[in-house]
């Protein structure tokens, strides 16, 4: 990497004033090298970063960062800003162990608002800090930057709703980059592209106030009519936009990788009474062309070539993700009513190639959970077998529309979640921790798991004969199938499978891939001399109990081993049924604890969790050795 | 009641066709007397139903349910709907166990499209069906009917977004009272109230377009301005409204208590195009001055006196909603940074005395939990202490909120949940039956029950102490405490309390009103010979897990009883902490079950599912009798 005296040289953002325009250019440029340094090693969010190097300097330059609060909605983008916030070390190891999170942390740094990973928050957030200054009588600004793909967020319109009308001064930065995380959808993106791509749309604004004005009004009956028609043509294009309807000023539309002219707007902003939104127009990926190129591709990455922008390559079995989006073209050639919704996640799901081969058929509903889910119990009740692929902590969101639209309704809508369990370097907003606890608790809802990416084909067809709502869940990444051929086998609904086979005194019954590691940790067993059964329970609701009270019966330890917080969990259902069976066997619950887990490697992270293979034989032998 | 012949002799909804509009005048006022009638002895949504009885006359004449598809949002105000649809007689006992519910239930009528309850959901609903129909190459129209109220929900605004992208014909109904459900709020509220208080501004709209075009063009330089601000008038003119500028077409304002016009303009959105908005001007609570007079005292009401519109007298006792109101006031002078938030709830939930006596501290944010749970967090960051008073399974809406923005964070919030547990005649919809489970597994949170009005006080004064999130659930009504005063007692965190203090070889450990219950149960036991210890659980998370080891050594029976479905509940905690200690005595989990309870009266409910005293008593009396 090139050396990066400014960068170096920076103590803190308010240096970022002692510098002048052509300074602040090159900063840009060191700025983006290190971005893309640290990315390419350890993965991370490039494009969203890359696009808002020249708004994070306009915006310390002009506030007064941690006095004034600036709200990073999603926290994706906040790389430049934690450069110049004091984290140039930490961000070498960028998403790793011990260094810099991908998103806003407040541990990491007083410049960090809030804790950030979930879209379309800022705003509500900077309302609620706004509310709090003026309440205490302090003077501070909160400023939100918000992307366009945010904006299609049920809870941005909420909290711009509530602040056109509480009229508490803040400033909303609209960061345009006319993507989401892929393209984006819907009618508010197609109205933010004509404001974009026709800058006299909105320049010329003032300029038509002054024409109509300066019109010479002619004759008598005209004279009434031009009268009125000034004041109806005053009335409509000053709040012409649905930002102003909202009671919100807008100022727009201003060059995003232009420092100077943003600092003139958002100087401006300062003085305005009430909440006011810069419309900024910034080129997701800018700087670095393979990102400039494909965007969303280049969104959010492992570590890739900064060279050719090829990506290392990864395993060589397929991930749970694109076993997903083949099985689903698969199945959608068979059964015609199959159709697909995902919410901004096109690709993130795997679902490129069915959104290809069946357009019709695929929705992109933007990033709009709950309405990802309620479109769907629509489509299911007009006789269609919507699937639904949201990750497993984005379909919190949708936590109402599961209980309400889908399960008391008994409709037949499949959710296969990805991204399950741990994600690794994303951290604990993007964790899949509580899918289990929240999907076990709903009458109606089948839960399943697989242990691998065949099993996860199997689980898809088997879904497709359930009359009522099916979750699937899997994590991130590939699992032990090499590959994965289109014949599915048949699956038996609530029953287990015995995936080691023998006769000892402990039984570990593990949920999805928790699978893998408890077959390793029999094989440490047996190296200690204890022989383990391992079960792939596949179920978690209902629960095979039959296997369950066998097991209790005929073992002297029964463990329960899955990646899901232990509260309300797999383990806790069976437990409670070893309660009422009066099983005299012991129990271990092994899962996620009552806490959020940071980022890293999910192997690393396993391993602090005493969720790896040696540490689950290791407490295994520990509870067999222990007195009662 | 005066006697109905029109509405008795209506076969089915097709039958409105063959009135004409005198006949259609007499027969909205016998489906008035009939709603009053009904609800005055049944309690339900009174106003919400009043205000659209002409509405629902003319959607059912102008469309032909069940093939074409009316779905009420909510579904509050669907009882017009419900008596031209033959349900004339179960209408007699809306909301009794059997009787109508008072929502829209598709096992009632096939003229019901969805299980309604919560708001926001129609337009999503009605965007699924109208793909579902364009996919399948059928015809039938699809209606969202849907409040200005319900607009404030980011739901609504998902499904508007992607309506007007996707241009499927869909028809929306606007049923604009400007209210919610108390008096509306937000910059749309705003914003519709000034196209409903000038007509003109609306009705004019082609009338400017036909002056413009007429306008002649005069001179050389005012020519070209004239022209180019001729087309900018139209550009503006004509998508003005925010619904245009989202893709949708927009008719109105219409009188929504003139049949004629609205056939007219529903008629006429049968031909349009893609989807179309029609905004209906109602009046809510029309036709009975009581509730035409104070709309939102008779949005949701129990048995009244028809003649004086007076609230037939509830218990002597205060309800715990009026427990918690009172305790907010008295906290609110002593703690000057306590705030108070409500999701368009001020009334339901007890505010408003605190929003007369604190208007700066008070904040309704309309139908828009999610946002109600963001804010708070931001006021939490700006040093606030938030309370949030969201009913039980309105919360559900903001589960995610819950984990990212206050959990992650341990954010100081204070949430209160009332109407917790079964709330009776609203039904599987209201049902605050999941809160124990969705809050237990979150880290940080903390999760009180209250078992009368005088521990809802000492809880919430607790809660003030405490570093991080904090849950209160409350039942509807009142409990057991005759009055409260101000003054709290001291409540020791995570700790039970003994209500009945025998020893025995049962006991009974009961969260919230169930400890009510449980007292009623061990005097039943005591009858039959068998002594029973209740213990008031108080704490739900954390566990009082010394209480329970100790009472798993003394007894025979323990028993948990909580109103809360098992699964992830506070009965799986104390099941799987017996578990771990291995402990030998017999253990009964009482809840709700795995699936939607229905409506009717808690008492009944309650005695159906098993969780009257006397049942309780009995399962312990078969538990103990039982051989092991």
């Amino acid at each position: 990497m090139r050396p990066t005296p400014l960068l170096d040289s920076l103590t803190g953002p308010s240096d970022l004033r002692t510098l002048d325009y052509r300074e602040l250019e090159v900063l840009a440029e060191e700025i983006r090298a290190v971005i893309i340094d640290s990315v390419a090693r350890c993965g991370g969010h490039l494009a969203p970063s890359l696009g808002v190097v020249e708004l994070t300097l306009a915006l310390h330059r002009v506030f007064d960062s941690p006095r004034d609060r600036i709200i990073w909605d999603v926290g994706h983008q906040s790389y430049a800003h934690k450069l110049v916030t004091g984290r140039r070390e930490a961000f070498r190891n960028l998403r790793c162990r011990g260094g810099c999170s991908g998103f806003t942390r407040r541990e990491e740094s007083p410049h960090d608002v809030v804790d950030a990973g979930h879209a379309s928050t800022a705003i509500s957030y900077a309302l609620g800090l706004a509310t709090a200054r003026d309440l205490s009588g302090e003077d501070y600004e909160v400023v939100a930057v918000i992307g366009d793909g945010a904006l299609t967020g049920g809870l941005a319109y909420e909290a711009l709703n509530q602040a056109g009308a509480l009229k508490k001064h803040l400033i909303i930065v609209l960061n345009d980059n006319g993507m989401s995380i892929s393209r984006n959808v819907g009618a508010m993106s197609t109205y933010l592209t004509q404001m974009r791509l026709n800058p006299r749309y909105v320049r010329v604004k003032g300029g038509i106030k002054e024409i109509v004005e300066s019109v010479p009004l002619v004759g008598a009956p005209t004279d009434r009519l031009m009268h009125s028609l000034k004041e109806r043509v005053k009335n409509f294009l000053i709040p012409e936009f649905i930002f102003e309807e909202l009671g919100i000023k807008y100022v727009g539309v201003v060059d995003g990788h232009d420092i100077r002219a943003m600092e003139k707007d958002l100087s401006l902003a300062r003085g305005v009474e009430g909440p006011v939104l810069i419309h900024v127009v910034t080129r997701k990926g800018k700087g670095y062309p393979p990102a400039e190129r494909e965007p969303d591709l280049y969104h959010g990455v492992g570590p890739f070539d900064v060279e050719t922008g090829k990506f290392k390559a990864g395993g060589a079995n397929p991930t749970f993700t694109e076993t997903f989006g083949r099985v689903m073209c698969e199945m959608a050639r068979e059964e015609p009513r199959l159709v697909a919704i995902t919410a901004a996640m096109k690709l993130g799901t795997g679902l490129d190639d069915f959104a290809a081969l069946f357009p019709s058929r695929f929705f992109d509903v933007g990033i709009a959970e709950q309405h990802a889910v309620t479109l769907a119990a629509g489509l299911a009740l007009g006789g269609y077998r919507p699937v639904v692929s949201i990750y497993s902590t984005f379909l919190q969101r949708a936590f109402d529309q599961l209980v309400q639209e889908v399960c008391l309704q008994n409709l037949p809508v499949i959710f296969t979640l990805d991204r399950s369990g741990l994600v690794g370097e994303d951290g604990p907003t993007h964790h899949g921790a509580f899918d289990l606890s929240y999907l076990r608790m709903l009458p109606n809802m089948t839960v399943m798991a697989p242990s691998d990416q065949e099993e996860l084909r199997d689980m898809m067809w088997a879904a497709l004969e359930v009359k009522g709502p099916v979750a699937i869940r899997y994590p991130r990444g590939s699992g032990s199938s090499r590959q994965v051929d289109s014949r599915p086998r048949p699956l038996e609904m609530g029953r287990s499978r015995v995936v080691r086979e023998v006769e000892g005194e402990v039984t570990i019954i593990a949920v999805g891939r928790m699978v893998g590691i408890a077959l390793e940790a029999a094989e440490v067993l047996t190296r200690r001399g204890v022989e383990a059964e391992v079960v792939n329970a596949r179920f978690v609701k209902p629960l095979d109990e039959e296997m369950v009270k066998e097991r209790a019966e005929k073992r002297r330890l029964l463990v329960t081993l899955e990646e899901n917080v232990l509260h309300g969990g797999f383990g806790e259902a069976v437990a409670v049924l070893l309660q009422e069976e009066g099983a005299g066997c012991r129990f271990l619950r092994l899962g996620l604890p009552d806490r959020f887990v940071e980022h890293g490697k999910v192997d690393e992270l396993f391993v602090s969790l005493g969720l790896d293979p040696t540490s689950v034989a290791g407490t295994v032998l520990r509870s067999l050795e222990s007195v009662d």
